[in-house]
């Protein structure tokens, strides 16, 4: 059997180890063929493991002796020789995994990813990719980029575009990708130099399936497949669309738990509210693909708890079983 | 007595007439020295003025013949000479009304209040200046510039900081204002070169309280009284948390009125919901002041209702008796 092999570094999140750990247990379960290679204070995690259940023999481990921190600058994984983040890379870079998974700092990561992994020939800039999850049913829309790169050309977002395209026909299944471009209004000639150049570039190309300029407003309203964007808009977007809706969830909470008369009512509606924060719970979406690398990198969420870090390792399995990569390089050549 | 004469075009926006008038006769019988010029279609407006109750005597009209529409572009107001709103622009420009109120098309009312009535010495360009609710009670956060113009200065964001900080302390009676810088991080090195220089600038001001730094995620917590950025930045970040808000707040509605037996629960919470509401509803805030301007001009969501109508007269009101624009010229000359 050939093992899809994760190298998981599980060190530096905000929530410690073991989140990390039962949720590598439980995915290690559910996939015969998925091996993880723990990387980090070796001690330490084996000292947890001993109380989950797990195949001894589809789990490996490399010590490492540093952490890179929430604080540290983006270069620090230079400094840090023997940090859990730059060995777990690098451990994929010399094909010892299939894929990297990091719950730690982003641009530290994002740094270490594009110069130790360094992008598909083709590719200027790798994007970070969240999946967004959108009001109709069971359908996510990608947003990219969300960070990794402020300031982008059109023909970066022309890239991106393609990716992520074949990224939600082989991960999400569908089967004609709509892409849409994040613009402040719905007209061609809307936006900045930047949104006129890439519209014209996303309509020329017959591979692409444009819908046109989509509002940050409509993100969340799953007309399409792919948002692209750069970097610094994506971020804004994604941030003020976060910043509400918890602001938002939690005075709903706050207003219908004020006395007892409301919380009894409340109660009663508990199962509406679950459903309402499923659909929308970031934790079920919590991985970001770092796209357009020579290899596949995974980001969870930094506050990662089990139920994140299981959603992020499933999708990383994913993407290993359809060969991300290698499927992202064709549908770039063919362009 | 000294009137406050608001020239208000009645025309151009969503819901036709009425809403315009009802809420103007609720706000002239509130204010006894408020006159309202009513710009628009003579006939039609007094046909349905007939079924309102107010004091003739602080009521004019001006027959105008052309609207400007949703979809007419953003220099089409030259071209309608005689639309509602160029002539209302035109009262308050030939000083025969203190301020401009429309409802109507923002891009040409934007473009034609900058030709019309010119901005202050010293101001560059207007910044389109909404109020957004926060989760702290009964405290806004005046954010902009929300879309005037996509492409901004330091100085131009210096100058809104001064602006706003100003209107904070007049109409919101804030004594020392803090101003935030929307941005992708917190931290001094953080976004683009704009950002860079926009914070040297508001840190070296001794006139400025300068908070640093704000994410969009903020821009509702409360933390800051003014939130400044370019008008392309700011369009996106109102228009995600616009987007969020509203789909989560459907999907909350839909789930818990899916069976009898959740309606009759969420009936006991009617209360708590419309709590709520009432604190993220913008229709109590629907007025968005262009500001830097020569003149007060206002501007009400184009789907405004009687309530958002209501609201904006009232805040144009509050404006005259503020003497917004000297204030505003004090404030720029003291820097």
């Amino acid at each position: 059997m050939e093992y899809k092999t994760i190298a998981f570094d599980v060190m530096g999140s905000d929530k410690g180890i073991p989140p990390a750990l039962e949720a590598a247990c439980q995915v290690l379960n559910e996939f015969n063929d998925l091996k993880i290679i723990f990387v980090g204070n070796q001690e330490e995690i084996k000292k947890y493991l001993k109380k989950l259940k797990y195949d001894n023999d589809r789990v490996e481990f490399f010590n490492t002796t540093e952490i890179i921190n929430m604080t540290d600058s983006i270069l620090d994984f230079r400094r840090k020789k023997d940090s859990s983040m730059t060995k777990a890379i690098e451990l994929v870079n010399e094909d010892k995994a299939n894929a990297v998974v990091t719950g730690g700092a982003t641009a530290p990561y994002i740094a270490a990813c594009h110069f130790i992994i360094k992008e598909i020939q083709g590719v200027d800039r790798p994007a970070f990719m969240p999946v967004i999850p959108t009001i109709v049913s069971n359908k996510v829309t990608l947003l990219l980029d969300v960070g990794a790169n402020l300031e982008c050309t059109p023909k970066d977002l022309k890239t991106f575009a393609i990716m992520a395209g074949e990224y939600s026909k082989l991960i999400n299944k569908i089967e004609k990708p709509l892409i849409g471009l994040l613009n402040v209004g719905e007209e061609k000639s809307k936006g900045l130099e930047l949104h006129r150049e890439t519209y014209k570039l996303l309509e020329d190309s017959e591979r692409i399936n444009f819908f046109g300029n989509i509002e940050p407003r409509y993100v969340t309203s799953g007309f399409v497949d792919v948002v692209v964007t750069d970097g610094y808009t994506g971020n804004i977007a994604l941030k003020a669309a976060e910043g509400m809706a918890k602001n938002l969830l939690n005075e709903i909470k706050s207003s219908v738990t004020k006395n007892l008369f409301r919380k009894l009512a409340a109660l009663r509606l508990r199962k509406a509210f679950k459903e309402v924060a499923a659909k929308f719970d970031y934790k079920n979406h919590a991985g970001a693909l770092l796209i357009g690398l020579n290899k596949i990198a995974f980001k969870s969420h930094g506050s990662s708890d089990k139920r994140s870090f299981y959603a992020t390792l499933k999708m990383t399995y994913n993407a290993i079983v359809n060969n991300v990569v290698i499927r992202l390089k064709e549908a770039l050549l063919n362009e």
